[in-house]
């Protein structure tokens, strides 16, 4: 195993840059030292940053966090929600133009706060996969609006097939939307009805709370890619996925439920 | 804007030090890299910082956390808490002599904890006032503690005449007491007369929660003062104002309803 | 009082290393960089570092922090959950070395998450008594799982004749089960049994939340032994020890009631 003389004998994760087991981290303003402490720490687990929804915008030290990630060789993307902005403000050209300044090489694509017709997103996929590698969301920010499970598949599917990498199943950053419910309980109807219909390596769920991550690591094994993964919490999710923490000792390190998902 | 090439050539908040649209932070024991790391990242938005309760009076290195936010140039306030343990303690004189040691330049004054005949307090704002740039609080720590609307615009209002350069209104660490109610939700009849009754740049409101800051930022717009904000939500915050999360695009970028509160 | 001037004159607590009113400090991941913070800013009120389950085991820079806390003069020690692993994966000799390779004087023993039957638990608290210092850990996380009082002072009377330095009550990080309800909700009728029952310095109470800290300190006194405490909550906890925050101010400072509790 990683990062330790390895004496549980667990059976080992695969090493970065990984394809499935990925742990999608969330920066909503971290400092350059924070996350050279991260790195330090947990680099090994951390397989994409996502700079949350238009934090990018208003950070001073843009440039050298981005060298900073860089230099770690780990993909970093902006948050759904600039793109979004973008759109409001019709400034597609000017974003391409300063993701390129910037050394982008992931964009994030989503429709979860603003209206964008499903033609319309499905082309601003395949323009952007182009020059850059895309990840797009499914699923609305706002915790009234439930789609079926049909519907999810269905734009699940069709978001592959116009050009994006991965697709991103909503849950916000504190897990209250999407494919939860506002009180924070996951659709697991849902959830079951798109690990039956897709690739669960083409798909990262957005898990921010322990209680979810356990789920997804009980249900889809160690390998699910988990998305809006707190910088803190990327430790303690490698534990829930070799079952070193009570919530999954049983199911992974007992019973041997540790299934490859890949 | 501040922090970034402006692409998306949104409305320009005034640079600090500005008088109104002030983000008030709490530290509740940061370390000195911490704080470096937040000016590093969020250092535009940073408009006073308040040393939670008592936590400068068991902090270690008070001296070089003072020194390090002087040369921020952002003004550092110990919490009320301090403020009303020296009242219960009998200790004015030498509270005032350390805060002079110290070089504190702003001083709180509440009664959310201990009670202060109403005289009183208004006394020791007037006399703190000569020589401490003065912050009073009005409203409880205690949930159960419900004052009607007109009590609070009456308190509010003659802690400002009495010498108060801002008066804060109570919500706690976590947003459970005062212009809360215990469950989190907020007393917006409450705030609504509150803002109907008082300049809204003399007023900071205590928004420890994103939903809290939300809700200012739709209802008082992009410039309300907002206080107890946790380090981490600093640059989360500054993009509610800006309309660049979810929670306040449709009102601030898509129907341009940010408007100036000074 | 240690870290201040003392204008507030409030009596001392005892200096480290103590051996009543610790703070046990929980960490999930910390990086280096943020454990040096830590001691630089509330050193003096870090007692016994919990490396958090299993996380000691996918951490990166083990050696390094374990070095690094042994300068700071701290005893650091595994979680109970890695133990149960151990337990789990038949690895105790294995296991004993490698707390012997990395020079961990003290070990946690637990069967929270586990089923060890109590003959085997203390046979084995026993027989790392021999070459450690063992913390014992009493109740389950799973929060399903309500044991009766008697049964729980049986318990915590039997681990510390077997040998056991400190035992735990059972919180989880959370504060959601063990002396909890899974509602965060205190199980106060069987504290109150236990503290009857039991030397109060020789047991440490999980209290990973604010609320669940005032009511030991103001229950307990301000020496009562509390665990799992974040990282972030070490000077707060210490502030409400010695009646500087909201939540205690009442009991400690004006009412006087603290009570040494060794």
């Amino acid at each position: 195993m990683l990062g330790s003389d390895g004496f549980l004998d667990l059976p080992a994760r695969s090493p970065k840059p990984r394809d499935s087991g990925l742990t999608h981290v969330i920066d909503k303003g971290m400092n350059l030292r924070e996350i050279e402490g991260l790195f330090d720490t947990a680099g090994d687990y951390v397989d994409v940053v996502k700079l949350g929804w238009g934090t990018s915008y208003v950070t001073r030290n843009l440039e050298k966090k981005i060298a900073l990630y860089r230099s770690f060789e780990t993909p970093v993307v902006c948050g759904g929600t600039l793109f979004e902005a973008v759109v409001v403000r019709d400034k597609l050209d000017a974003y391409k133009r300063w993701l390129a300044e910037h050394r982008f090489s992931h964009v994030e694509i989503s429709d979860g706060a603003v209206d964008i017709p499903r033609e319309r997103k499905l082309e601003l996929i395949a323009e952007l996969a182009r020059d850059f590698t895309v990840l797009s969301e499914v699923g609305s920010k706002d915790s009234d609006v439930v789609f079926a499970p049909y519907q999810w598949v269905a734009w699940l599917k069709e978001e592959l097939q116009a050009g994006a990498w991965k697709v991103i199943t909503e849950g916000r950053e504190g897990g209250t939307a999407g494919i939860f419910r506002s009180d924070g309980e996951m659709r697991t109807g849902l959830l079951e009805e798109i690990a039956h219909e897709l690739a669960l390596d083409r798909i990262i769920f957005e898990a921010p709370t322990k209680s979810a991550q356990a789920w997804f690591v009980k249900h889809f094994g160690a390998d699910v890619n988990l998305g809006n993964i707190p910088p803190e919490e990327v430790i303690p999710l490698e534990t829930l996925r070799l079952g070193l923490r009570a919530d999954t000792i049983n199911e992974v390190l007992l019973r041997g439920e540790r299934a490859p998902t890949a």
